[in-house]
C-alpha cells in the first residue's frame, strides 16, 4: 500500500468545515479515488471554542496559521481568505517546506499568484486553486488542462454571484440597485462591505486568474479597467429587455491584435446565450478555444458545497500525483501582455440619456455623436409627464469605446442634459 | 532534462490528421506545457498513398495498426474507430506492452471498457478517453476528478450533433424528419447509414461512459432503454414550443431509490434552461453534483478540431504524469447498479394523438388515460379541414411512464385514433 497522503487545514469557516466534513465522512470513498488514504492530520483557525459542523476535536490543534507549515504533511489547505496575512505567510511556508498547497483565495492569488507559482515550481510542489474562480466549476482545470490544443482567444464570465442575484432580482422586482443590495445583506447574501463584490473587484481579482491560464501572463488586476454595478437603474434593465438582452456583470479578457483587452463591467448579452441566462447566484464563463470553438461552464460560483467540491477535487489530484505548473505554463516564462488600449475596442453601445423635454435635445445629442462617427442603430424615446425628464436609449452600431466616451463628454456640457449618461456595451458572449 | 515522451499514432482521418498536424505544428508550445518534449515518432492507417493535411512524411511509417503497440513509445493514440478490429488488439497490445492509450473510441469503450480499464490498472498505465463523450467538452474529466466530492446524482446530455442538427433544422423549416435527415446527408452532416446516430446508439455510447463515470458501473448499454427521433414530427416540435419547450434527444443517467434509470430518448426541455437553448452541432452536458448543485457544461460535440482538442489535452495529461483509474475508480471495483423499472420513472408527458374528428374521442382517451390515474395538465385540440384529421395533444401532470403506457395501448384499440400516439417526456434537465 502507497504511504497515506497527509493533510493539513486552515481556516474552518464555512468553506473550511465543509472541506474537513468531507475529509471526515466521505474520506474513504475519496481515497479509492485518489489511491492512497486521505488523512486530516492537523487544523487551525483563530477561535478553538467556537461550535462548528465537523467535529474536529479528534484532529491536532494548532494555534498559530504559519505554524501550520511545519506539520508533518503532504499537503496545506489554506481557506482562510484575505490577501494578506496570515494566508500569504502560510501558503509560502507550507511552499518553501515543499508541501503542496490548495487555497481557495482569489484575493491572494491576483496580487501574489505570480511569485507563489514561482515558488512553487522551484520547490517542485504543486500549487492549486480551483476554489478560486467561479466555486464549483471546474473553469480553473478546464484552462490549464483541457483548452489547451489551438489556444484561448476570449474568456467571458459571469464570475461574481452577488452581482448577478441583485441584477437578476432589479429585473424581476423592478427595485432600485439601493434597495436590492439592502435586501441582499439582510439575507445574508452580501456582505456588511459590498465593495469588493459590486465594484467589479472581486470580479477581476477572479478574472485576473482565468486571463493567467488562459494567456500565460502574470495575474494582475492593475491592467484591468474595473467598473462595478451601482450605476445600473431599472430602467436600465427594463430597456436592456426591450432589445431582448439582460445585463450582466462580466470580467472579459480577449486577445486582440492592439493587446491584451481586460475589463470588468456590466455590459448587454442577448437572452437565449448562456451568459444571458445564467441567473441569481449561478456562475458561467464562455471560452473561446480557438478552432475548437466556443465552451461553457456554468453552475454555482460560490458557498460552502460548491468551493469545498472544488478544494476536495484539487486534494485528490495532487494525491493522485497530479503535478504541472500552477498556471498551466512555466511560471517563470509567465510574461504581461500590453493592454489594449480603449480606442482598439469596438462594440455596439447601448447609451440612455436622462434629458429635459424640450425642442432640439434629440438633434444635440445626435450631433455630438455624429461628430465622432458614432452611428446609431436603434432609438426609443419614451414621453413621460409633461415637464418631468424624458429618457432617450439608444444602441449604437459597432464603433470605439474611445469615440462614444468623447460624444459623452461633449454631451454632458449641455443644459439639456441631466446627470451622467449611462453607457453599456453590448456583448456576444 | 526529463526523456521526452514518445507517441505513436493509429488513424489519419480527420481527428488523427488533426492530432498529427497539432503535435508538428505546435509540439513546441504543448511540451512546455507538459514539461517534457512531445514527440510524434509513429504512424499508422490504412492508405499510405492517400494524401493528408498533415505531412507525416518524415515520421516512421507502420502498415498494420496492432504492431504499433510494439514500437518505442510510451503512448499509443487509437483513433481509427470503429468496435471491433483493428482498434481492440491495438489498444490491448498496447496496454499489454505497457503503454499508455488515448483513445477517442466510444463504441469500443462502451463494450469492452470495463475490461481495458482492468488491464490498465493491472499493467499500471493510464487509459483515457475525454474525446469518446461530447468531443471538446472537458466532461470526462469533469467527472472523473472535479465533481466527485458529494457524489453525482444525475446526468442529462444533449450528446449527438446529428440529432441535435436535425432538430434544430426541423424547428427551423418546419420540414420533416425524412427531408431534413436527407439534407443533412447531402451537406455530410448526417453519415450515409445515419442509424447509430439517428437512433440513439451513439447517444447510448457516450452516455454509457459518463454513467461509468459518475456512477461507478461498467459501461453497459444493454441496461439502457434506447429510443432514436426518426418518429418525431414537425407537428410536435411546433405544439412543443407552444408549451416554452423544444424537443431534444437526451441522453439521462439518474440514481433513483428504485436503482440506475439509463435512458435515450426524445425530451421535452424548456426554453431558457442550458439543454433546452443547445443549438446545432453543440453539445451539453447537466451533471447534478448532489450538494454542489448542478453543473453545465456545453461545446462543440464533434468535428475535428473539438476532437483533436480533447485527445491532445489527454496526451499532455498523460505525459505531464497523470495517473489514475480510466473511470476515476479502481477498475475492479466498477459495479452494475440494478436498472430502475419503467413503473419507477415519474415525468410529466406530452402525449399527441391524430385522432378522427368525430364525437366521442376525447371522452374515449381521457377515459383510458383517467383509468391508469394519468391525470391531464393541459390540452391543445387543433381542428384542420372538416372531415381530415386532427391533433389532440396533452400534457400530464407527472405520473409513471408505465401508467401512461398502459393506457396508450388501450387507447390505440380505439376505431377514432389514427397510427401510434406519440409520447414524450419533459425533463428539467
Amino acid at each position: 500500500m502507497i504511504e497515506p497522503f497527509r493533510i493539513a487545514l486552515a481556516g474552518l469557516g464555512n468553506v473550511g468545515g465543509g472541506v474537513a466534513q468531507i475529509l471526515l465522512t466521505r474520506g474513504a470513498e475519496l481515497s479509492r479515488r485518489a489511491g492512497r488514504d486521505l488523512q486530516l492530520v492537523a487544523v487551525c483557525a483563530r477561535d478553538r471554542t467556537k461550535p462548528r459542523r465537523a467535529d474536529v476535536s479528534s484532529i491536532p490543534w494548532i494555534d498559530d496559521a504559519v505554524s501550520l507549515a511545519k506539520v508533518d504533511a503532504d499537503l496545506v489547505v489554506e481557506v482562510i481568505g484575505g490577501e494578506g496575512e496570515p494566508a500569504l505567510s502560510l501558503i509560502q511556508a507550507a511552499l518553501e517546506n515543499r508541501k503542496a498547497v490548495v487555497t481557495a483565495n482569489k484575493a491572494l492569488l491576483a496580487v501574489h499568484g505570480a511569485q507563489l507559482a514561482l515558488l512553487a515550481e522551484e520547490q517542485d510542489v504543486p500549487l492549486r486553486f480551483e476554489a478560486a474562480a467561479a466555486g464549483g466549476i471546474p473553469i480553473v482545470k478546464g484552462l490549464r488542462q483541457s483548452l489547451i490544443t489551438y489556444g484561448i482567444d476570449a474568456i467571458h464570465g459571469v464570475l461574481n454571484g452577488t452581482c448577478n442575484y441583485i441584477l437578476t432580482q432589479m429585473e424581476a422586482t423592478g427595485r432600485s440597485f439601493a434597495d436590492v443590495l439592502a435586501e441582499a445583506q439582510a439575507r445574508g447574501y452580501a456582505e456588511a462591505d459590498p465593495e469588493l463584490d459590486v465594484g467589479g473587484g472581486d470580479t477581476a481579482h477572479k478574472l485576473s486568474l482565468l486571463s493567467a491560464l488562459a494567456f500565460a501572463v502574470p495575474p494582475d488586476i492593475s491592467a484591468m479597467r474595473i467598473e462595478g454595478i451601482a450605476h445600473i437603474t431599472p430602467a436600465d434593465i427594463a430597456f436592456a429587455r426591450e432589445f431582448g438582452c439582460r445585463i450582466k456583470l462580466l470580467g472579459i479578457a480577449r486577445r486582440t491584435p492592439a493587446g491584451l483587452d481586460q475589463r470588468v463591467q456590466p455590459a448587454m448579452v442577448r437572452l437565449g446565450t448562456p451568459l444571458g441566462d445564467v441567473d441569481s447566484v449561478f456562475n458561467a464563463v464562455v471560452a473561446h478555444a480557438g478552432a475548437a470553438g466556443p465552451f461553457t461552464f456554468e453552475g454555482r460560483g460560490a458557498g460552502e458545497e460548491p468551493t469545498t467540491s472544488a478544494v476536495i477535487s484539487d486534494i485528490v489530484d495532487i494525491a493522485r500525483g497530479e503535478r504541472g505548473p500552477a498556471f498551466g505554463w512555466p511560471a517563470k516564462e509567465l510574461r504581461p501582455i500590453l493592454p489594449a488600449p480603449p480606442e482598439a475596442h469596438l462594440s455596439a453601445y447601448y447609451l440612455r440619456f436622462d434629458v429635459r423635454d424640450v425642442p432640439g435635445v434629440l438633434a444635440e445629442i445626435a450631433g455630438y455623436l455624429a461628430k465622432q462617427d458614432v452611428s446609431i442603430e436603434s432609438m426609443i424615446q419614451r414621453g413621460r409627464s409633461p415637464g418631468e425628464p424624458v429618457a432617450i436609449v439608444m444602441v449604437t452600431h459597432e464603433c470605439s469605446e474611445t469615440a462614444v466616451s468623447r460624444a459623452l463628454k461633449a454631451i454632458v456640457t449641455s443644459d439639456k442634459v441631466l446627470g451622467m449618461p449611462c453607457m453599456i456595451p453590448i456583448e456576444n458572449g
